[in-house]
């Protein structure tokens, strides 16, 4: 029995709003649950310099918690004058996948990035910021579109991400804070829309995990982003 | 006539919605027309080393912008390695103002962080963050008392904030973006329930400004948080 | 009874020394009492790059104590690796005040600095950084003209600034240590020579402040910054 | 054909050279082909702050590339005054991998750092830190048992890893750099002796990557790390 | 003929100013010409971690100069966010050479920090710091034994520097900056009231030098040092 | 007696072993008896900001230690966000060797940056690294003229280092970590191949010392350089 009383299979409701905040060109409040990530999608006209002058564009993802978002304050990475090495490896994480979502030649010589920011945290916070940021990447692009800044989407792919792991010996979808601090084994899994996997990153939390552990882990992320892409294309159908 | 066509001594809308994420001993989000700051209160039963040992408690502040709270992006700080001068400045105003709400020594030996993380930003920030902020803490003190843990509230003032400017020769209350980049005189004062003063910040942005608009000016800021103060106890009183 | 036996109105003695130091194109040490910092003007061919091609000039300043200025060794912010909070609202304070002196546009595309060092400290630092600041800067734009660099000044206002404050239930003017840390309340009043207003800061440290107090002291503000601006002239004219 | 004539499921000459520094309670270099990394294991009579009383011990990594250990210097980490991303997520990686080889209670409350520094990289300088930081993990546990300062090992589990990766559409085992800067998908899986799953980190770097693909790549992992595992073995008879 | 029209082994005029600030428990203004370092001790009863416990004290320093001290700005170390690498050589030099002029044991467990800051640099900066700094050091052990906190002084040395260099093939003695920046060769020299070597920093600035060159300088550094010890001692004895 | 049974003038077993690692244009271990130091010569087609466009080169030196090259571990210098004063003043002493063995403009506009990683440390470690990193300069500069980048070699001197002291009241050479911990003077000498001296670095650790001392201590150094530089030369003809 999960803490939520949910089937092992079974996704927490999610909830992707468009337009939560007015400045970004994209901007989504993804909801998995009771964790909450803003998604914002920023446009500027420049590259970094390594890619000057090379007819690409950059796709970049910067991830954060608000000090309060979780059960004890965490201390503001501003304040202590460092981002620490899950952030930056969650942000380095979230930047790979949207890339993987888009012909960045097509992007032309343009800057999208992602902020990442969680306003409150339950679990499953990176992959429902990738969800939710390759929605607010659709709306950015959208609005160069409508500008006339782009006449075709640089969009290949879309993308989407989830949660899970072994808890209690049984694998589970979209774990949730009170799963994934106990969970066996976790892991992250990032797909495209074609059914391709972009990121696997299993890790033995107390216990080795198995390849027959690992592909029940690969059926239950895969059932459970179909229907995230789904939700996606429905989000942006509105 | 404002950019908003609001009266000179018109507020924006104002809501203050208590609760807004689950973890924090307080939690609130000030809504002052399009900005928006979240403010929670946090409970740690710890105090800086100058304090211990003494009996007297602590409260701070934070204050963070999200990277597209505003129309352009702003740098992370936490990525750049350093909150920069106007952050360290807001958020020094933010700690002195709720520090004159309570009596530190009836707090006990414990500290109470304001974190105030923008959301979107419209102008008036820190005025929204202070006047949210003093709802936030009201909150946490409460469930310190419903917890057993502090038998008497230690707040004994109320404190709310607002900004006023001259804009166009006018001065007006609660300054949006729009007038507040282009007023003459800009000033943030922070009052208490009882009318007494608590800070007074005017700065001369393209002229100096006289004793007789320094006074107008005044009277405006008097007024508006007369009307702040209200929306504060009705918001408690929900 | 003011521990220094000065009247309230009574300023402390003012010396404002100029070339004090020999490299800098203008050096004034300002002394008001026991506080003495050396402002130095550095002129520099160049502009931040928000300004470069736009045709105007930038005046900043930069602010720090010496370690041992104070009555207790305060840590070297450079060996702590940053600047703080106080020191960063200090030096946009004196920046934004000098500003307020000049047309950046008629200084042309170069920068001047005011670096304000305390060399020892006895309350009001900021202001008399400010004071002194403007001397420094006429010295420095005087060598521009004299270089043929500069045909006209840019200097259009004179700018003068001091600390006033309620010490034992009555305001007084140009507060030293003493009086400063257990002031009632503490205000910063930064002016320009036509009597207008440029910079009101005022804090309640302990109780909050009325009107009337603030009237009370910004009237003993004036007095002593009209005292300042003559010594500042007659500074200039030796 | 592999830029180096290996069969797809043939690994680089290993060598794993215990004592190949002085100090450390255990130092090995591993070499994987032209992939050296110094693997030392410091012992400290301490733990950090959250383990103080608890019994535990704790089991850390640090990682490292020498400037010039790659084709073009890269700015030494130090000087720039921050580790990147990448260093960070490789040093969780390894520490992580480590921790799953010990029972830490039985470690008792002393820390053991694994720092593993790159003198010269050819690909998979991270799998064959973790290959080689066990062995120096395994002769640091040694020497305390023979200090008398711990009487069981409290090491439970081998520990090994490899990288495999799909080259011009073929799995392949150990890549090097030139295969590595050329894959589609790059997969580090770490194991225990017990054929047990550590972590797997698999990234799609030009296409997504199938189910099939993945077990194709685990396949030749596992046959890899089961040769790495014998290398382990024989090195310690030594 | 030397810029300044002094003999090769003549000082220039050389001023100890001691109570220069107010605070400081020795504070001591050296001037070597138009260089003015001012030197402040600072006593604190702590000492580092690494000698607590053991019953001696420490004596250390640090080593600034401001922005404008010399002939074009230079940035300020606490706005960049570092010390330089020359700055942290310099305050090592100091913190060792007055290390040597006492008995750290017969301090007792506390600190005494040596705070050299250049107002005014015109070459010789360390040399000067470090002879001001002995004086600075005496007065802090004075103060120190009036106040009944130590019987006996722990100086044990007297301790004085002077710089020496090659300046158009002739030997010289206390370098101005117009010398030294064209200086072949360039000597620090450190020595004790004994005649003593405590320090010899001798670099070869653009050709290497020979034995009978460094020989000259020492000569040259020597009867320069035992001028400098007479003034220290006319100094302490006013 | 020395505790390694040497005699007073006589080195530790002297190897520099030539492409040590394959990437670096140069690439020496320097070994003096049990200090081992990577020295890597990496060259770069640019200069920094002060030389470009005068048609001068640049040499330039960093230096690290290996956390676990010492008897404890040391903080990796990367981790705590900066490099200690004691690198900064070894990396600039190695810097300012290196230059004096070229002819910068002979260079040309390109930058060569020897990296000294010390893998294992037994005293001497600067020295040692800068007797390496002049062979692996001479072979960075010979892959330049293989290469057809430069046609005469800029190189012009020889640069060997050594270390010597006082150790139980006897001069020694090439001080081992044993003797260096315990010595009463410690000296740095860096000579060319005509026997100039480069730099003359000596500390009384304990005790003053003499010129009859310091004339002893830079006999044994020339002596020991001048095996030094047929080491050196031995090395290259391999």
């Amino acid at each position: 029995m999960r803490p939520s009383n949910r089937r092992p299979d079974q996704l927490r409701p999610i909830t992707l709003t468009r337009g939560y905040t007015r400045h970004a060109e994209g901007s989504v409040l993804a909801q998995f649950g009771d964790t909450r990530v803003l998604c914002t999608a920023s446009v500027e006209e420049r590259v970094p310099p390594w890619l000057r002058g090379t007819g690409s564009g950059w796709i970049t993802a910067e991830y954060g918690m608000l000090p309060r978002s979780t059960g004890e304050r965490m201390a503001r990475e501003a304040a202590r004058g460092k981002q620490g090495g899950r952030t930056l490896e969650i942000q380095r994480l979230i930047g790979r996948s949207l890339r993987a979502a888009a012909d960045l030649h097509a992007l032309g010589e343009r800057t999208i990035t992602l902020d990442c920011d969680v306003l409150q945290a339950d679990g499953g916070t990176r992959t429902a910021a990738i969800t939710g940021a390759w929605v607010a990447l659709c709306d950015a692009v959208g609005r160069l579109q409508r500008d006339g800044r782009l006449a075709d989407s640089p969009i290949r792919h879309q993308i989407a991400a989830v949660s899970v792991g072994v808890f209690e010996s049984t694998p589970v979808l979209d774990l949730d804070y009170a799963e994934d601090s106990a969970a066996e084994t976790d892991m992250n899994v990032v797909m495209n829309g074609a059914g391709g996997l972009i990121e696997v990153q299993g890790t033995a939390e107390r216990l080795a995990f198995t390849r027959h552990e690992l592909n029940a882990l690969l059926d239950l992320a895969e059932a459970g982003i179909e229907q995230l892409l789904v939700i996606q294309r429905e989000t942006l159908a509105d």
